[in-house]
């Protein structure tokens, strides 16, 4: 196993030490593994926390900031957050006007979250819960009951954290997080496994010759295994079981190309090519794109196409000021 | 060979067809290979253009903007660009205040780059040229005579660049460039080889043990090979070998940490904290830490050290205004 670590033990404490280290703007615990931001809790602001599993970066801890979340608990790699955790999240952020959790649809991760809720709702807070399911690929997964939550994580974090910023109140906050979500897809395809550090192992094993269609984020496996493809080949078999699920003709997106944490950017602008190519073709426009390593899965290569389906109004919340370490624009 | 491509003749086209569909903000010729401001040529601007071979994105076209590039010509992976297609980018920004080209140290680019201002001259375009050799890992090298350039262009794109968009003359932006590059330092660990599509092999091998300290970014050979080692090991290798060639302690310092392509952010801050930490305990403090995939290596897996001794004024045009696809900050 070649990563660059200390000790397998050690990876997420180290990773948050470094970030806290680079990252002034945030207030790292590295040991009750919680990130918020700095200026937190803001008076009367809606806060916004999510969390998941570590070996996604730079979701969600690289998502905290103006903007965007105000707080993030990353569990263990690929091992969701303890509901204390996000509990001393969810109060380090409270501002009065509730807290909104963003929860990406994995069993544990929905459970800790819904004790995390009550235990905040003991202290007076108030907590709304928006679950993510925007994967295609498969209804149930090794660590799922229902779609898994993947890309539209961020779509939902960046929109629902510009309406918080905006003043507006946590049922509107989680309305549009709703909102988005519902109107969100996404479809992953692995060219290679990763490895979790503690298992010392790849997750599963590709033959020379093989790919992974409909992967998730933690190497679990996808819809079904198929021979070496072209990046347009690839990029049309995301897009097809995503058009299958939600017709994209007519509409205007968001459009997230996500490398997968081992895949150079080099690539992903020609898979971004392929799926601007795909969706003129399908009578759908771009009105935003985003290309890059957002949602990871370790060091896994392959890309993951994500698109929802805009409005004016999410458009408007999506160029709004945002000032994370990972996304950052606007004034 | 596993990668998200559609063929190796076609990688750095469809590559550019993705980025020009990505961001309008640039004006791309896939043919031409020159990715250029969409606003270019600015009238008494000062022009910076770089350039090299494709296969370390997102340098140099992910560097074009306000504040940072006005022009990039990415040549084949791993290959330089040809003498035309870089005056072809020197014409397309000259806006008649002269253009410096950031030349990477490496034999090819070096001649072409020449050559290229040869012909620009010829045009009554007055040309500067800046060649950056920060990596202390080897005197010569597969591509090299003298040192190789590597993670500090982007220190001198950026820099320069804030300095062009003051307004500064040919002469007071390329004697900045030279004061960065004199001011940096680098060095690399691989801890794989990357594949170049056209060859559709590794680069060298690696046996499951072993690392490769002092690589640059085309895979060719380092100073010596090593058993697998922590990321505290690793950072020390390489801020050891820095610091002996430039002592670090006192010294005010931009920091990139930087991703070879295949290695994930969380690894990158788990090898930043080791550098800040490295870095403390030997007197040298961190002004600016930048951590991330800017100067890569198709899928390596591994990491860069860039440190650059800094003084005020760097600092203050380091923290100018830039927007560019890869790196965007301030107003």
């Amino acid at each position: 196993m070649r990563k660059l670590i200390n000790a397998p033990a050690d990876v997420v404490t180290d990773a948050l030490r470094g970030l806290a280290a680079a990252h002034p703007s945030l207030r790292v615990d590295p040991e009750a593994g919680t990130v918020v931001r700095a200026d937190a809790p803001r008076a009367g602001k809606v806060a916004l926390v999510s969390g998941g599993g570590s070996g996604h970066e730079p979701l969600h801890a690289g998502f905290v900031g103006p903007g965007m979340l105000d707080a993030a608990c990353p569990g263990a790699v690929f091992t969701s957050p303890v509901p204390d955790q996000i509990l001393a999240a969810t109060t380090a952020v409270d501002g009065g006007a509730g807290v909104l959790h963003i929860v990406k649809n994995y069993t544990g991760d929905v459970l800790n979250f819904r004790m995390a809720a009550e235990l905040a709702e003991d202290e007076d807070i108030e907590v709304a819960s928006v679950v993510v399911d925007d994967d295609v690929a498969v209804e149930d997964s090794t660590y799922t009951a229902g779609r898994r939550g993947t890309g539209a994580t961020l779509f939902v974090e960046k929109i629902a954290g510009a309406r918080a910023e905006e003043g507006a109140d946590l049922t509107a906050v989680a309305d549009v997080a709703r909102e988005v979500n519902e109107r969100s897809r996404s479809f992953g395809v692995a060219l290679s496994p990763c490895t979790v550090p503690a298992a010392g192992r790849p997750t599963f094993e590709l033959g020379e010759d093989e790919i992974e269609l409909g992967i998730g984020i933690h190497g679990e496996p996808g819809r079904e295994r198929a021979g070496t493809a072209t990046a347009r080949e690839i990029v049309d078999a995301a897009l097809t079981a995503i058009d299958a699920d939600m017709p994209l003709a007519g509409q205007e997106l968001l459009v997230l190309v996500n490398g997968m944490g081992g895949t150079p950017l080099i690539e992903q602008y020609i898979a971004y090519a392929a799926a601007a190519e795909w969706l003129a073709g399908h009578g759908a426009t771009v009105a935003r794109p985003l290309v890059g390593d957002y949602v990871t899965s370790l060091e896994m290569a392959g890309v993951m196409i994500t698109v929802c389906r805009a409005t004016p109004e999410l458009l408007r919340l999506w160029d709004a000021p945002v000032d994370t370490p990972a996304l950052r624009w606007g004034r």
